[in-house]
């Protein structure tokens, strides 16, 4: 039997956690003194009543959390906290439509960063500030968020860790999980304000500076301007930007390896160099073809490959560059990119580069095995050897990513003009990226897409975002059946 | 060591038994009394005078054939079958260049059928007769057929079949390897005369009906005409070619079994079954798209979409209808058949049915496996239990394929005008289809693309048709090394 009242409790805790976010929006509101404010008030008020009714309701419950509702709350968690996050948007009709609201809170929670937004300019601040606080939320992971702060979540919490937590990261089972939770968003918080302090001395507004911190820390890709950080055409914002985009997808384990001085931790690690190789090697490839087109400083083609390419790899999603205008070998260059992701345990999602790299060293030992088929030749990884279940997850993600691709993109080619942006939707959301190509384009928005592929996008945004298998899982028949 | 010698000694055997077919080719110009009868003579002649030089420099070499000497004959052979086979072509001046006579050629036999021809209907009947069968001789495996045919060939058979069919084919490695070659042969060659006879009763020409019932049977796909099938408007050659692209792409085993009228043997193999099934809901649902925009009976969208859909899952790639024009969902119905190819033990391509059989059913049992983390769960298919190194393979396999495509398609995207044509000439030409999306769609073809991207995709041909890893195994260093 699944303990339904569990689930409850712990949702009800966990949505008195949103509306203290709700309300701190509200402040940035009322310091700007904008209409929004009692959107803010109205949206805060109902997710503290609608949680704090959860959980006096479930209270006394047995504080034994299984496995599987585990996988309910994270799973739940995130459509729970889009429904109540939607809320400000629809109150304050920044976003008027409900199906519009939902998908732009459901790319926030999800760093995906995908928008149906026209008007970024004319928002008020208070909904800027809402919207790239759910990317920082989702970040690092809403659950992971609450282990760190809430004191009662973290019975069970090894449960609710791996269900969000669920791809191959070094180290992620430290029998501590509250301290790890504690560590990880130590340093997030740190490198938010570092950022905004950069930022903000390279003449961007507070607001903008903070903000703009949010969303590439979380990897989110949110802006407060419509042109998306193409607006700032200062070249050391841009590489300020760059910088920050690039540690948000590396392993934060790493980084905080390389604070404490022991970078030799950070160039030892496999994923890290793989990472940093294929960061450079893109970026100069697809530098030299921009320069070979001409009209463009060999700075500025340095530096809009780097930022794109930094920008997709990360699945942040910002844009100062329209690589739809690029020549199709270097759009394809991106494309491929769009299939990589982040570092494990970084805010960068899609397939997660160790994953990559396990599967191309698997392929290249299999070549090896069919020399010797009677020779065993596991995979080293980081010079340990990669056990066979991890391998065969690693595989099962691959196929499942690539099958869900292919038949999701097949239902978008239902709501779009061409095959071409239904494949880039389904990449951009499945892989929590933002742009795509074709009629999503860089430059371009969502808006335009039917209600019905709206919420079809933001579902897989929800699947990309748990790593498949925390969604799937709950589809699964054995899953129900005790 | 590799004993070069013994290799130099089979590609001879080989070459002697291709120049009796080009002799053959060289009877049906002499019976239409056409201008390219010199041509045959000389590629006729020259093809033997090197095989059997071949053949008699290495003579007296030892028997012994290892497994190594078996992946680089198989190599070898299509190769040098191509480079001899596009002789006919140049002598002829049917195709002048050098680089669009072998693409022809190498898309003949490995019954891919993309073509660089836009003047078909102009060619004489011997170069005609010529193109169709590099595709039947092809289209069981070059080796199959002399497995059948040659008797010396038999030592070391083993090896070559092993190397040459290397799918998950159920019974393929009865210990009689001579028989199972000569029984597939016997069925290959029935199918093809009851063919002809049927489309010659249905009005074709003899010729015509010969030689689409060599490239239907070998899924290969060229076409005496400029307009494919489409040419022949009849309802009833249509439907005799659907059939028929239907068996060729079935298991030959199985059609044995039901001719036998062991027809339960047919319907309750599972990969038969997924085959049917795929066929006949993509063909229902394309029929319904294509009546609602109207314009056309019932009894022709039912033809047009069951002729597609059978054409490119079977990999044959004839075309009755432009499916460019068709709206973006059934354009991508159509993209992905292009990676499901036919049945293990037929002459279709591409990744095959039972691949994306068990890739499914992986995908499902990892979800079961995540539910029960300590049981043990075994892949069966067709009552039986699958082994973990058969599905470690296919894994293996699929996530090759997809690299491969990822990589070559930004290679094609150097050549072609955009991603969705580089990406399209990538996956017709591993899959072995033939025809693409934009550049190349069913009413274009491949001759406007620059000489480079032919030889690009000719390999991609190659090494689509040997199932990757006989030739990916070339490039591994653990080959070459002892």
């Amino acid at each position: 039997m699944i303990k339904f009242k569990i689930i409850l409790n712990i949702l009800g805790k966990l949505l008195v956690g949103e509306s203290f976010f709700l309300f701190l929006s509200l402040l940035v509101s009322l310091i700007y003194g904008e209409s929004d404010s009692l959107a803010f008030v109205k949206a805060g008020g109902i997710t503290f009543v609608a949680g704090a009714l959860s959980y006096l309701l479930s209270k006394g419950v047995t504080k034994e959390l299984g496995k599987r509702e585990g996988y309910i709350i994270v799973s739940l968690v995130w459509i729970v906290f889009s429904i109540f996050g939607c809320l400000p948007y629809l109150f304050s009709g920044a976003i008027p439509s409900v199906t519009n609201a939902f998908f732009e809170t459901m790319s926030g929670f999800t760093t995906t960063g995908s928008s149906v937004l026209n008007n970024i300019e004319e928002l008020p601040h208070g909904i800027l500030f809402w919207r790239s606080l759910t990317q920082w939320m989702g970040g690092m992971g809403i659950i992971v968020m609450f282990l760190a702060i809430l004191p009662t979540l973290g019975i069970g919490g090894r449960e609710l860790f791996v269900a969000e937590v669920p791809g191959p990261a070094p180290d992620k089972l430290t029998p501590r999980i509250k301290e790890t939770a504690r560590n990880l968003w130590g340093l997030y918080i740190m490198f938010t304000l570092v950022e905004t302090i950069m930022l903000f001395a390279g003449g961007m507004t507070f607001f903008d500076a903070l903000n703009h911190s949010l969303t590439t820390m979380a990897t989110g890709g949110y802006s407060t301007k419509q042109a998306s950080v193409g607006f700032f055409t200062s070249p050391y914002l841009q590489y300020v930007i760059i910088f920050f985009m690039f540690v948000a997808g590396t392993n934060f384990t790493l980084s905080y390896a390389a604070i404490s001085g022991r970078f030799g931790k950070m160039f030892k690690d496999e994923e890290f160099r793989f990472y940093g190789i294929v960061v450079f090697l893109f970026a100069l490839i697809i530098s030299f073809g921009l320069m070979s087109v001409g009209n463009i400083t060999g700075e500025q083609a340095f530096r809009d490959s780097l930022f794109t390419v930094v920008s997709i790899i990360t699945t942040t999603g910002y844009a100062t560059a329209d690589y739809l205008l690029w020549s199709p070998f270097l759009g394809m260059l991106i494309f491929v990119l769009f299939f990589v992701g982040g570092s494990a345990g970084s805010t960068g999602g899609g397939v997660k580069v160790v994953r990559i790299l396990l599967l191309f060293k698997n392929s290249f030992y299999e070549l090896k095995r069919l020399v010797h088929p009677n020779a065993v030749i596991p995979i080293r990884y980081n010079r340990h050897v990669v056990d066979q279940k991890t391998v065969t997850n690693i595989l099962a993600f691959f196929v499942f990513y690539i099958l869900i691709f292919m038949v999701s993109s097949v239902c978008m080619s239902l709501w779009t003009s061409d095959i071409y942006s239904a494949f880039s939707a389904v990449a951009t959301t499945l892989g929590n990226i933002g742009p795509g190509f074709g009629e999503i384009g860089p430059m371009e928005n969502f808006y335009n897409l039917p209600s019905l592929a709206k919420w079809f996008l933001s579902f897989l945004m929800l699947l990309g975002r748990l790593e498949l298998f925390t969604v799937l899982i709950l589809f699964s028949p054995s899953f129900w059946k005790h």
